[in-house]
């Protein structure tokens, strides 16, 4: 971190300021210049708040060097960090595929679809019970008896699954789900997100939808600086311009977040783009791109969905999808998926 | 809402999907064309689940007419809607400036602004007790604590409070809060907003970084759907390009919002540009163009202020804003501010 | 500037950049830390191409700290710029309403607006004569004719005219025009800018739709480069993820250009918004906020435009609106509108 | 096209709209509602000046069912277009790679360059002579004398050149150019773009920052109205929040522009990311999506190249990224690189 200081700044506040930041062991390198002093900070800054600093009278501007997250960051730790849920590992050279329909709707279309993704590769469940939705008209998902179907089918399939959390209240309805998701409205939800540091479950972290990747990590070092280090990235579209996509698939999020952390990534197709037929480009892409894996939305009657049916590809179409994706992935350094 | 219907279209999924809209109280009007066979809805659309009919697979597209709104929906309440806080109104020609710290810090700094203010015309506190803080390591403010101080300025000052929540789980400790404020980035927090439909106080409900005007109005019928109807809307900038204010602050959403819905909006400058020097200006500005009132941040010592200093402004500069407002406001028809 | 320098920077690669940058009249300051060397740029760093620095393979980033525009810069010309135009002058302190129709479609109809808008206070004409659509089927304005209909409507009133050129090569035409407006979509049309810098005629550069203000103040240095300084800047709205008006009007462009530069600079409500009835209260918050100028479109029979009827008020609408904002003026330190 | 019409609005007006409308050769489909009368417009619509109807008084709205473009439509126009440079296809199964410097330099530095390239299996030379800067102080490109050492450099390698035109003016010294490339800051110069509707010469025109892919085929389409068909284009990266990236690679354009179009779309992933270590996954990722080529800026010496050194690849990383494309390519059922 680079402080640059005001013109006339005194002595007497250098001094102080000097002393404060290495009370919190950051040490300081002081460079007097004709028209500008510079106070560089160096050590973990993570833990210096940029506004305060900002706020003193006497600094003109305060420029980050380093990033702002820690447990987060691969510089510290530059292994990957590979995930383990129910058996299968996300990160590190394994890629996942997550499937299963946006919601949950009858214990049947469930378990039917579970079976159908299971057979095609996928190696977790999803499928939402509460659902998040504009509008206080719209179907709002099953809620609790939502989770109960989702936690038959994994009896019945043995698939892993993962779902949505809306509040921290709901948490002891999600004792037995496998990888808790938060949405990207809720990425920077902060008191969900301490919450969710205090469990040792595995998180799925989606990328707000006008959220930098920096924030994604600072919202994923919310999680860690709980304790809980299980931390999925997943980038899901970002809001642009763009009107015939739903949002914009940001891929080059993929590289930059594996050059910034260690954490494994994962790549939303289905509610990037909003569109069927856009699923299968964009999963190829992501693979390509480096992904650890893919969350997609199957569903076995797409029309008849009860939401999201234009953005849910099919069963049969989910079986070609992973058969491609094992003629990407070992180009790239992945283990390919079990068929 | 205008349903485009694909060729080949079957008489008997026409007539299906027209009974089902009656039984939701639609009324439908059909046109065969050569090309195309268009369903106009007429009635109140807002019940109906635009993804479940984008969904069909003989639907090509669906354009909405009407807004998704009802209850915030001005078409269905023409007159302005005026919220009473403290004896204080909002809305409805009154216009009323709120002012306080961004933080509250400690008893004296709070009872102090808050004097402070009051002589200068503001007539509600504003004053953050719980923070919302991108990093995990940043001061995430008193809590509970600052919520104890807050009541006690209000009892020395006889201003209404106005302060964040940021979980629902929180709400006991905001029994005795006049305002509770909703955050920009919990203004998709749906379960959030549904408990707050369920209370009887006014709330003051921040536009998301980079939600729609629709999205905000979404939000404010999750709230009035509930029974709440005393929502205060806010237009606190939203995130674009441009990089030299934090956030680029929407005028013209007042006017769009007048039009729209029969809400007081009021505008925030401090959040909004996050540079004290351009509060003024932008204070001045939204006035002229309608808003109902401001949320200032206000510091004694700026410098020192725990979070957001740059952008509050000292007790001075408020008092001479409060005096150029009054100029403003007759030109726009609204009532002064009482000095 | 200052530029970080990669851990193993060997001593005559620095002694290389130190010599090369003084041989430019930059001079420097070097701090050499256990981690980081730091090399701070002094002086006038606006000639020094930042690409070429983060080039060079031992810098490790390149953070500016002055601005990279130096004749558009208010540090180095503290005074206010005054533009004069055909006797009105712009900036100040001055405040001027450009108006007229967005196309000029003929001479009865340009010359009947020009009247009136004069009568209501406004000191130059803008109209339309080449148009720039998105379509190549819709109408692109009567070109060359249309510069002859608006040099008609200035000899009968008198009014300076104001119109868009959108190829060098069409300069030739403009020889009579008083001020030459660049469109947003030609902000940074770079060749057509260095020819606008070689005329000796004031230049309305209007922002792009999706550009930073720097930007917009680097075009500005495009034409001021080559010797013309009197640029005249409008915000006109830029791209956001609002879709109920057309653009966003970045009100608080206009405080943060002036403090940036000295250039006069105003405001376009028309095409910012798209919408007739915004023209009013956007035009009193621009004047508010501290704009030296609003350029507004009006014409006598906006539903039979040629193009943006929707955005175009009357004439009477436009008369009341110069009265209202002779009210505004004063508050802000301007001189009024002469009416 | 449907029109919204206002209650209340008159049978005559009605009749003299669509008399009008059928001058135009567009059908028309009326249906009169109890709160609303629809038109529909059926037929040819492109030629349909949409702001012209939206000016009518009484059309509430208008809204396009059709896309506004023609020859860039696939509806029209079924089969991928293929475009032929020097022997080589684009479109249609093939896949080229354009590949060179970011800035001509020097006759040895360009030749140099071309021959690595092509080597490693690059079908066309890229090396810009104009360079748009976004500061006039910045270099600005050998500019014509650039342009001659490009033809040199086509003259000893036989490879075609691609190079990008600032000014309609400069055509004349693009006579022996292979490929005119169109700026993403002139996507909208639409008088350069109907210039270059008069050549018979492969175009390849980039997506601006802030542009849809519909404003794309628009420019696309003011190229074709001219009569010029061989129209390439080419995603580049849009600006989005993201500043990690130089600007956010929307890669799910290239299947939304398959779909709506039958021109050849490519990729350019250096200017996309503006990071070397970003062009290698961005280039799988493309080609995993469908893309029919990339243009990528390879330097011998990137630290010491004269703009943007720190997007450039060595020749040996991109002699290894053409073998790694070939193996996506076929997966993609596109036909691989000749090495």
């Amino acid at each position: 971190m680079i402080l640059v200081l005001k013109e006339n700044t005194q002595q007497n506040q250098i001094d102080n300021l000097i002393t404060w930041l290495k009370s919190m062991g950051v040490e300081t390198h002081l460079s007097v210049g004709k028209y500008q002093t510079i106070l560089g900070l160096v050590g973990d800054t993570s833990v210096v708040d940029e506004d305060l600093l900002q706020g003193l009278e006497f600094v003109e501007s305060v420029k980050r060097i380093q990033e702002p997250f820690k447990n987060a960051n691969r510089k510290f730790h530059p292994d990957d960090t590979i995930v383990e849920v129910g058996g299968s590992r996300i990160g590190g050279g394994y890629f996942q595929v997550i499937a299963g329909p946006c919601s949950v709707e009858s214990e049947e279309q469930i378990c039917t679809i579970a079976e159908e993704v299971k057979k095609a590769g996928a190696t977790m469940l999803r499928g939402g019970a509460f659902k998040p939705r504009t509008s206080p008209y719209a179907f709002q998902g099953m809620r609790a008896e939502g989770l109960k179907l989702l936690l038959k089918a994994k009896e019945k399939t043995g698939l892993p699954i993962v779902t949505e959390i809306m509040d921290a209240s709901h948490l002891p309805l999600f004792e037995d789900v496998d990888v808790i998701q938060v949405g990207a409205r809720n990425m920077q939800n902060f008191e969900l997100l301490k919450e969710l540091g205090h469990i040792r479950k595995p998180i799925l972290l989606k990328r707000g939808l006008a959220n930098t990747i920096q924030e994604l990590l600072m919202s994923a070092e919310y999680i860690m600086a709980g304790g809980n280090e299980q931390v999925i990235l997943c980038e899901r579209g970002i809001r642009t311009f763009e009107t015939y996509t739903r949002n914009t698939l940001d891929l080059s999020a993929i590289p930059v977040i594996k050059e910034l952390s260690h954490l494994p990534v994962i790549v939303d197709p289905s509610h990037a783009t909003g569109i069927a037929r856009m699923v299968r480009p964009m999963s190829l892409a992501a693979a390509a791109a480096g992904a650890d894996g893919l969350i997609i939305e199957v569903h076995n009657d797409p029309p008849h969905a009860k939401c999201d049916g234009p953005q849910s590809i099919t069963p049969d179409a989910f079986a070609s999808l992973t058969k491609e994706l094992n003629q990407i992935l070992p180009v790239v350094g992945k283990k390919e998926i079990a068929l």
